[in-house]
């Protein structure tokens, strides 16, 4: 079932605030890494590169679960998004680390040859955490 | 096979930063949640209570994933350590959220009525990120 992300939650991930994204590997053991992240009010994006270890995972078993917080205000800005893969695509990948690293670092991403990156586009389905209620 | 806690991991776990946490639902799907975090040098440690997600989680599989990260050098001090919860006990547990709490907030933990508090010991199993290297 689709969860809407509610106005806290738009708003946290606005900001230029480090999400922690959890896949599953082969064995069903979680792997959790660090990521950059940006929403479009409904679905949550995060952006990776072929060869990685989260693209592969995300391609085996779609579903994944996201831990956002802005240190700032560590106990009234974070957020938990439970969710769904449902694209991993080339197409705007690059323009998308762009508006990523724009936000995060204020200047394009650095260009690395033979780099593929993916957008990746996810579904929530539970989100909670206090910037939910807030 | 046990991991030893490189020398750069110990010293970011040392410091007040959140980690995020991974644990498996009962279907098998990841949730990821922040706490705070401790180190002996061999195992870390969280601390969380009876009656949450994830002490049901972690007794019903012991698999773990961890990101932790210092937000004010998010791409140099970051660790990744997936492990295995090697014991959950009440031991302990009010004594280790007061050294917590004054670790993160300079105070002891605040007492709610009839809360049983859990302190968990994680075995690293594979430690990665720059903070690994460092």
């Amino acid at each position: 079932m689709a969860a809407n992300l509610p106005e806290g939650v738009v708003k946290l991930l606005q900001r230029p605030v480090f999400a922690h994204v959890a896949t599953l590997m082969k064995d069903g053991s979680p792997q959790v890494t660090p990521v950059w992240i940006d929403t479009d009010g409904q679905y949550v994006y995060i952006n990776t590169a072929e060869g990685r270890i989260k693209p592969r995972n995300m391609r085996r078993d779609g579903r994944v679960a996201i831990s956002v917080m802005d240190t700032a205000r560590p106990y009234q800005d974070y957020a938990l998004i439970r969710g769904r893969v449902v694209e991993i695509t080339t197409e705007g990948a690059w323009e998308h680390i762009d508006k990523l690293s724009r936000k995060y670092n204020g200047r394009d991403y650095p260009r690395r040859p033979g780099e593929v990156r993916l957008k990746v586009k996810i579904q929530p389905l539970k989100v909670g955490g206090p910037a939910a209620r807030a």
